[in-house]
């Protein structure tokens, strides 16, 4: 059908098409920057999606029950934002449509969780969006299971385009989503056949529909440029049968450009004016830029303002409950942090000071977590098939899965990225705080996600064990080095490595608190002594770095460690004590935690004119501050840990093997007094 | 079919196979570490494989034409180290066996590349093994249509896992394979249905037979313990039709072990003596610990022994070529570096001190790469979808595909990690150095697999562009602010962000000198003027950093910046010089570079009493050392960069609003004087 016959075959929805398409070319066309071509060619199903299916309103983007729409193709954010300008969010002005990828505007390149209502989670980087999504769907799942369709009863709508679909995560995102039979979420194809380089056939041949439905997937097609076919194939899509629904949309790139549509060309530039003024013509299209006829903006806004009466009926129903259920379900929607958090670790704190545990701190945060999980309902656990080794699951909680949406206890597979994005996911839907275990080398797999998580500032948790060549025999593929460093050099990301079961409390605590900031856990596989000799007092580790032993006079040795080395530091104390120097021995869980503590506290703990070292069993780049700065001397500090990558032996060997023992502590600081 | 029945259908077969399990079982327990679990499953398939279908000489591990056999499944190392062994490899002693998983064995706990002949790539990180294999299997093909299938004509072989499988960078290396037609790659899956929770239906359903369809694969299935059926399956995968091959190999995981087959808890731990020992007897294996009766040894050497026919006929045809075509062929095959990469460096260094181009930096690169590949035919380029933003192809270069093995590009889609470790699989087989490009932010997509080219020492070369806030629009998702300090923190990683086109050249000359460490270039997207006044001295960015301007008087001030952030420390230079302040500027495009130089140059070109910024787009982690060591001062000394994420507006606007500029350098000079 050509583009004139389309148009006259529904002149209604061609003029609510018609509106998102031109905004996206204005607004491409005055930033001189950003990617006209999918808005352009996906504005069709968004408007059948927006007008006759999807469950919002424009007046309360918040509104928990809402359907979550997820622009997984996130370099087409002008369609995202057309949609929430046209059906009237509020923020979502006509100066921010034309301050489009400005500073200050919440028009952003890309579409950025919490910059702007009704952006339900940050894309950008392909196939996040996707991946993210899965998680949304699970926690749909879990919440209608815990408090009933009268409180949670929405889907989950994704665009994805040929990008996201060859992405790796995706893959992940698929697996998953069909092994959980998510059947409230719809992934809908851009299926435009085009990808920067070219056509898509110069690099991938995938039936996509074979694919997906090899993973279980229910698989719908549609001409996704004709609105009733669209709108058959997401009625059909929308009949929730226990399976996630693909839906290809057959669609062209740039639709309607006269010499840049159904190719790569009209992808990621501005058509500029010429083919933007022809391209009008085809749409039947007058106007300025950025004018929108108003009969076609009332009919816009009363699409945005369909959905509340629906949502006036949900907060009825909330209004109606009573007592407690309300009460739970007001904190669970509203992230609050749980108030048993604090009593349930300070007596765990109280115990474990009297029972005294040499435990890895990988069981010290089972054990944490066993005590936390009975209280903490909207704990969401899991592991990328490492269960048994991240000890991330405990004994009250039931497998998530599709015959158990009570379960609290997701078996994410062997799918890292995955995981992350769907802990992303699931924060983002509300109603729980998920974390999720591997070992801390596959953070490098879940990367992408966790940079997500700190930009977003989702305080997801990650439970990131044998976090360091104490993990032995596996051998460098699976000894982190450099993975410290990386999540430090993070921004927006907290970094806990504890040393015993005490600071593994605390730094649960600290990481149940946040309410913007990611925490990654480094945790032991090998044994380690408590070390904390007192339990009742505040936590030291949201601190950062404190006196741990103190020095039997002015110290002029201070040692600071981290993680299974504090007790290679306390051990070299006690040499050096022995010796007659007075030593003292600060533990540094968190060198955020420190850096934000007053200037005053971190003199105090860190003294001028003592010598240091550090002792961490990787590399040394993020010392340097401490060791260096902060009023410390090259001349009288020096680094105990790894200068490159570790080997495969028993962990006391490597330890040995690569100096990072009391010994060679004491050696250096004898060296530098 | 019972055990016994199968060991009575095939003794010959059964006691070869039995020779890998029991090596397996014995050096797992004597380690107390390990996984025996897969090579008893898999140990009926891998010798068959051996034994009928793979060629290669076991006396000369490094034979350029033998088949590459890639155990993507590395904890089942034991597999590939009892093969290795009984067939004779010379390294692989029962010494070595007996010393599994122990300091200083070359039985690392997962296969390590460059610790022992016949291990073809370090696996472990699970799906590493079947991407990597894509870019042998592509290197295989190039080499074949360039020097002919006298000299190059071999399969490469894997086994995989449902780790693999689940893994993202799995359907990466699927869809890739898919679409270059890769008919001499042959995956052998083994289908235990068991991973380290439990049952794989735990967390997937796919149907990974259809999957592997849908991305144009054949698919194939055995009975993984039939020595015949596997036999079948071989064969008929042997034949190439032009399509990559995926066997389903049915499998028991800890194939006859009692109690712990079937299971997962015949994965990732020893058996313990008694299960030994029952699974020893319905092996029907009698002796003691690590004997393998002399009739087997023997057959098994013999295996070992029946290419050598095969490698001696290669040699002589390789004896036989004359002139050029020997020499090339040699040195490809030897990976030396090409003798005109010098000289052409240097007459493109000294053409652009004349031309003063005022480029981006990864348009330098182009222009460099322009130069270079029409002299290199072993540079083999790509992209993972930013062809034209990347600035990765030349205009000599082909489009390698089915169509045409003669091209030496890539469009490896919207792959980054699948194409990095592609890269690896490239390099790995012998005749090219392959770059390739993504953007610097997606550094996170390719992680896994580039700390797998620095753990390997491949001298791969990533050409990382838009590596900064200066890629401007796009905005945070797609801004690097802590991938400089994420390489720099990688061991054996060459971090380059050179300032112009000659640094950039100076850059590649250093990349493609490499002999065991990868390179990461990180590129501008923005134009940048020309810096280096003369072109015709030696390579300065391999010192790491130099004076790049030097003060009018002793350098009160010393300005240290990278990439596009030296331009703003050379402006900030004049404005300093203007106001009476001798100052000096440092181009460091290379701290690892630098800290290999002598104490002497570092000081040289780090005076101690001066006042020193550094200026770089990014976080300050990697600077602390040359800030506060190396005889810095925290007191004399300050960072002009980014302390969080980025933001979407043109990049004048965020240089100027995030206060990278030179005003903002010369205030904090002010300030410190």
């Amino acid at each position: 059908m050509d583009i004139d016959a389309r148009r006259k075959a529904d002149p209604e929805h061609w003029k609510l098409a018609s509106a998102i398409r031109v905004l996206a070319m204005d607004a491409v066309e005055a930033a001189n920057s950003g990617h006209p071509g999918m808005p352009m060619g996906m504005a069709d199903v968004a408007t059948v999606l927006f007008r006759n299916h999807l469950k919002f309103d424009a007046s309360a983007p918040n509104w928990f029950d809402r359907d979550r729409f997820v622009l997984s193709a996130g370099h087409g954010s002008m369609l995202i934002y057309a949609l929430l300008h046209l059906t009237g969010y509020e923020q979502m002005s006509l100066e921010q449509i034309r301050n489009f990828r400005q500073w200050g505007a919440i028009t952003a390149g890309h579409p950025e969780y919490g910059h702007v209502e009704g952006v339900e989670t940050t894309t950008g980087p392909l196939g996040q969006g996707i991946a993210t999504s899965v998680g949304m769907a699970m926690a749909e799942e879990a919440m209608r299971a815990e408090f009933g369709p009268e409180l949670c009863d929405h889907r989950t709508w994704v665009i994805a385009g040929d990008g996201c679909l060859m992405e790796g995560i995706s893959q992940e995102a698929v697996g998953l989503a069909g092994a959980q039979g998510l059947g409230r979420l719809i992934v809908l194809w851009d299926n435009n056949d085009i990808t920067i380089d070219g056509r898509v056939s110069l690099s991938d041949r995938t039936d996509q529909l074979a694919r997906f439905a090899a993973s279980g997937w229910r698989v719908l097609s549609c001409d996704g440029h004709d609105a009733a076919d669209i709108d058959r194939a997401l009625t059909e899509a929308a009949q929730d049968d226990g399976r996630p629904v693909l839906v290809s949309c057959k669609t062209i790139i740039g639709f309607g450009a006269p010499t840049r549509a159904d190719s790569a060309k009209a992808h990621g530039s501005p058509l500029g004016a010429d083919e933007i003024a022809a391209t009008r013509k085809a749409y039947g299209w007058d106007g300025v830029a950025f004018e929108i006829p108003e009969d076609i903006a009332a009919d816009w806004r009363a699409i945005g303002a369909k959905g509340a009466g629906a949502r006036k009926a949900w907060n009825a129903r909330v209004d109606a409950l009573t007592g407690d259920s309300r009460a739970e379900f007001s904190r669970r929607i509203g992230d609050d942090v749980n108030p048993q958090l604090a009593p349930a670790i300070a007596a765990l704190k109280q115990q474990t000071v009297d029972a005294k545990p040499k435990v890895a701190t990988r069981k010290a945060s089972e054990n944490v977590l066993e005590v936390l999980n009975p209280h903490m309902p909207e704990n969401f656990g899991g592991s990328a098939d490492l269960t048994g080794s991240n000890n991330t699951k405990t004994s009250d909680q039931g497998i998530f899965n599709a015959e158990n949406r009570l379960g609290r206890y997701i078996h994410y597979g062997i799918r890292e990225h995955g995981m992350a994005a769907a802990m992303n996911g699931i924060w983002l839907h509300g109603g729980f705080r998920p974390y999720g275990g591997t070992f801390m080398c596959f953070t490098d797999y879940a990367r992408g996600a966790m940079r997500l998580s700190a930009l977003m500032g989702l305080p997801v948790v990650y439970v990131m064990t044998h976090d360091s060549i104490g993990l032995g025999e596996d051998g460098p593929t699976h000894q982190p080095v450099e993975h410290l460093a990386i999540c430090r050099a993070t921004p927006n990301t907290l970094t806990l490595r504890p040393c015993d079961q005490i600071e593994t409390a605390e730094a649960w605590e600290i990481a149940l608190s946040q309410k913007s900031t990611p925490s990654v856990l480094a945790l032991s596989r090998q044994n380690l002594p408590l070390l904390r000799e007192e339990g009742s007092g505040e936590n030291l580790t949201a601190k950062g770095a404190y006196v741990l032993r103190e020095a039997s006079a002015a110290p002029a040795v201070v040692l600071m460690a981290t993680g299974s080395e504090v007790e290679i530091a306390v051990a070299a104390r006690e040499a050096l004590e022995q010796g007659g120097t007075p030593t003292r021995v600060v533990s540094v869980p968190s060198m955020e935690l420190f850096r934000a503590q007053s200037a005053d506290y971190r003199r105090e703990v860190l003294p001028e004119n003592s010598v240091r070292i550090a002792v961490e069993a990787a590399i040394r780049q993020p010392w340097d501050w401490l060791l260096l700065g902060e009023r410390g001397r090259e001349e009288k500090s020096d680094f105990v840990g790894m200068t490159g990558f570790g080997a495969s032996a028993p962990a006391p060997t490597l330890y040995k093997e690569f100096g990072i023992t009391p010994e060679a502590v004491v050696e250096k600081v004898r060296a530098l007094l």
